[in-house]
This record gives structure tokens, C-alpha cells and sequence, in this order.
């Protein structure tokens, strides 16, 4: 039998993201060994407990010590500090990855701090949810979701194809992207929808709020979101988000347009395209997950 | 033992919505008698063989002889012509209603073809889904939703009383509001959503496809709606929708801005006050349910 594919894994924050990476190694291949790096001893304890991490520490670099890959899972503003941490106690082979939702930054950052062609690959798993804090990691969080990995035209193609592999084995889809085709893409697939399920929220009326049905929380579900983590998100791909924004109000515009003139064909058009491709991603997403 | 609520009650219209309610009186009383009027023999056998109806017919006329309550479920396009066909046809003592979205438009229409004061209490059950047809329909599919009844200053409050047993009977929440008033909360808790969510879909490019997960696939669930429907709520609901349409690209030029200067407190001010209101609204529907 061959040795596993990770010896040693180090998970920087083990919150719901870093606890399901841990779960989902664990449940890979219970001989690779997670250590977990977190700034308080009660998320690290429960993390120990949930089975998320093996070993636990508040020192980044002592946590990343022979590690073959390390993944950062913390707030994108404690990114730098953890980076600048192990910089020096990182091992020769060790690759370091991530899962925040932005990589333009995250990627520029990172670079600086570990270099040009280092260690550094960004990565974004979309998976996740409303729900934070280690309590709430699932084994099979990252099961069938599109893991995005963000080579820049420095990244060595091994460390490269190391992240694709880790994602894969937690059951992800790998997709690469540039850092800022990246940025583009969740701008207009998750983060212009954050807002506007928001002011959605934001412009319900008191005599609304008893007609509240599944629609409604549905299309809104995102909203309940973390504001803080959504603020960073927000804050961190405000030119692409700027742009979804200016897209998606051109849009609205052409509609307010249509139900002015009262052009029912026009509008039975738009509705019947945007139904036609909804279903087709519906499904083909189903058929991913089979 | 008392008699039934109702001893007849006579469904126009037997699709998802029509077979729904034929379903949940047959579950309340199985002593009511319901007759499924529709177009087709085809949905009319599917409708009978599910148990939704007791009898049916091609005719609107004999459908609503001897009824106590007659239930509009067609298109609202088809309204005035059923509204015509039965109206000499139905008993002193019948209220007539109907499921449709929006009511304005609706109610002006009933009240002209069966008079002010006439028989015409307009019913809006906040229910359904995308799929359409009999063979979706559900005993419960009117539990716990809020069911809008919107009577006019003309509307007698018996007929009013009445509608509102009657969906409370199906497990409804009944809701009293203006014709107006109805038509105004809906265009912002379900019309303006609706748009919004087409628009998300439309404004995605090729990358992004491979990129869509749980939580776009749930913000753009109401985009799988039916487009001809949706088209007719929309043009029934116009200056209520253009409104709502206005207010929101006020909105999504205010955060547009916070976002260019990079206002990050009030993003997250933003984001944080529609965290808690969706939050605070998808519990009290929870303990409604309970």
C-alpha cells in the first residue's frame, strides 16, 4: 500500500471552512495529519473534539513544522500576519493555499510576502453557508463544489496541480482560473446577488412582512449571511463588484423600460431566457452531484 | 354532527393551484363536493383520477350551479370570460374568489362583469412553486401560507368572512388588504424579487457557469418560474412593479456608492440590518408553522 497523498496538513483558523477541510482529509485518508492553528484555545478544543484537527496550536509557525500543504482559513485581513509567521518555518516542499472568496488581493498579498514562484496558490472552494464557527463543519462540505485554484504566470505547475489534487480529494470540482477572471466571475455569480438579496431585505414595507412564503427566504436566503465576512468580501473585489453592479442596473434599466411601454413580449422573452438557462444549470449541476 | 363548511364548491381551472385546493377541501371535509371546470378533457381525467375534483365539466355555466363558492384558478386573462359565462348561473348565496397574484386589475374586472357589492371577494393564497399542473398538486400546499383576501369598501363582510374561513380551512393564514394595498406589498416581497433573480441569471457570462452553487441556485429559484405567468403578473402589477423597481435602483445606487468610496462600516451597517430582519422574519415563519 502507497503512503498517503498528504503526510502532514496544516489548517490556519478552524472555523467552518478550516473544521470541514480537516473533516473531509480526515475522512479522505485518516493517515495524513491535520494540525490546526487558531488564536483561541476554545475553537482549537472544539475542533480537537469535533475530530476536525489531531493537533492543535496558537503558534503559526510551530503549526505549519513539516507540513506538506497548509491552508489559511481565516478572515482575509489576518491573511498577512499568518504569512509573514511562516514564512521562515515553512518547509522546501510545503505548498500553501487558501479558501477566501476574493484572490486578486489574497494572491497579491501572498506573493509579496512568500514571493514570486513560491508556495503560494489562492484558492476559493464555494461551499460554506450561512452558519459559522466549527460546530457546523461537515465532512462532505466540499463534496461535488467548484473548487477554483488561481495560478498567477509565476506559480510553479506542480504547485499547481498539488492543490487541484487536494481539492479532488475532498470530492470538489477543480476549476482554474486567473486571480482576476476569478474575481469577475464570483462578482457577478455571488457577490452582486448578496447585495441584492440585501436590498431585497432592505425595502420590504411592514405590511409585506406577513406575506414573507419559501420564494421569498429563498431568494434571500444569502443575505443572512455574516455581515462582517460579506463586508471583507465586498471591500476586497470592489472594482468587479462595482462593475456587476453597473451591469446589473443597465439591466434593470432595459426592464423598467419594457414594463413601462408595456412591451409583454419583451418581457415574456427575457423571463422565458433566464428560466431556460436557470433549469439547464440546475441541472447540469444534478447531474455533477450523481 | 354538524354539515359540511361548504357543500359544493366548484374549482375553474385545474392546474397546480386548482388541484391544490380541490386536494386540501377533499383532505378538510370529504362531505364537500367539488366539480373541476377546465378546458381540456385531458387535465380534467388527470384532475379527476388524483382525487382533486368529484365531478367536472367543459362548462363554466353548469360547473357553478348549486355551489356555495366558486375558486377562479385559470390565467387571469381567462377571468372575464368565466366571470361572463357564469354569472347567470350562480347562486344567490355562492361568493366567488380566485387564487390569482395580482388584484387591482382582478377585483375591477369581477366587480364589473358581477357587479359592486356582487359576489366577488378576491383571494391571493401565497403558494405554489414552479411547476405547474395538476399532477404537482398537494393537500398541503396552502399550509401555513399567508392567503390574502382583499375585499373593496362594495365587498358584504359576510362574503369577506366567508373567503377567509375558507382558507383557513385549507390551513391558510388569512390576510385581509386592499386590492391596492395587496398589490403594492406583493411587487416587493414576490414581482420585484422575481425580476431580480432573472436578472442575476442573465448578467452571468461563460466562467461563471461552472462556478454556480447552492446559494445562486437558491437566490434564482424563482427565475424557474413559469414565463407566460410571470409575464401576465408583471403586466397586472405594472405601476405597483415600476415603483418597487424605482425604489430599488435608489437603493442600489446608494450602496454603489458606499462601495466606490469604500465606505466599509456603512456596507456592513447595511448588510448587518438586512442579516437581522431576514433572520427575525424566517423565525417567526418557522413558529408560524409549528
Amino acid at each position: 500500500m502507497s503512503g498517503p497523498a498528504f503526510n502532514k496538513i496544516t489548517v490556519v483558523g478552524v472555523g467552518l471552512l478550516g473544521g470541514s477541510v480537516g473533516l473531509a482529509v480526515k475522512a479522505a485518508d485518516e493517515r495524513t495529519r491535520v494540525v490546526g492553528v487558531g488564536r483561541r484555545e476554545s475553537s482549537l478544543g472544539r475542533a480537537l473534539a469535533s475530530g476536525a484537527v489531531d493537533e492543535t496550536t496558537l503558534e503559526t509557525a510551530a503549526g505549519v513544522a513539516g507540513a506538506d500543504l497548509v491552508v489559511l482559513a481565516t478572515p482575509l485581513g489576518a491573511y498577512e500576519d499568518h504569512l509573514l509567521a511562516m514564512k521562515d518555518a515553512l518547509p522546501r516542499r510545503a505548498v500553501v493555499t487558501d479558501v477566501g472568496s476574493t484572490k486578486g488581493l489574497v494572491v497579491r498579498v501572498a506573493e509579496s510576502v512568500l514571493g514570486r514562484g513560491g508556495p503560494f496558490v489562492g484558492s476559493h472552494p464555494m461551499a460554506g453557508g450561512e452558519n459559522r464557527g466549527v460546530e457546523f463543519a461537515r465532512a462532505d462540505l466540499f463534496l461535488n463544489a467548484p473548487c477554483i485554484v488561481t495560478p498567477t504566470p509565476h506559480t510553479p505547475p506542480g504547485h499547481v496541480r498539488k492543490v487541484e489534487r487536494f481539492w479532488k480529494m475532498l470530492g470538489g470540482v477543480a476549476i482554474r482560473l486567473s486571480p482576476s477572471a476569478h474575481d469577475r466571475a464570483v462578482a457577478k455569480v455571488s457577490h452582486l446577488p448578496h447585495v441584492l438579496a440585501a436590498l431585497i431585505v432592505a425595502l420590504q414595507g411592514r405590511s409585506g412582512q406577513g406575506l414573507i412564503g419559501s420564494g421569498f427566504l429563498d431568494t434571500t436566503r444569502v443575505a443572512s449571511g455574516n455581515a462582517a465576512m460579506w463586508r471583507e468580501i465586498l471591500m476586497t473585489n470592489r472594482k468587479a463588484v462595482l462593475a456587476a453592479v453597473d451591469a446589473a442596473d443597465e439591466q434593470l434599466m432595459r426592464l423598467r423600460d419594457l414594463l413601462e411601454v408595456g412591451d409583454g413580449p419583451g418581457i415574456e422573452r427575457f423571463l422565458a431566457q433566464a428560466k431556460r438557462r436557470r433549469d439547464e444549470w440546475a441541472a447540469s449541476r444534478l447531474r455533477r452531484a450523481e
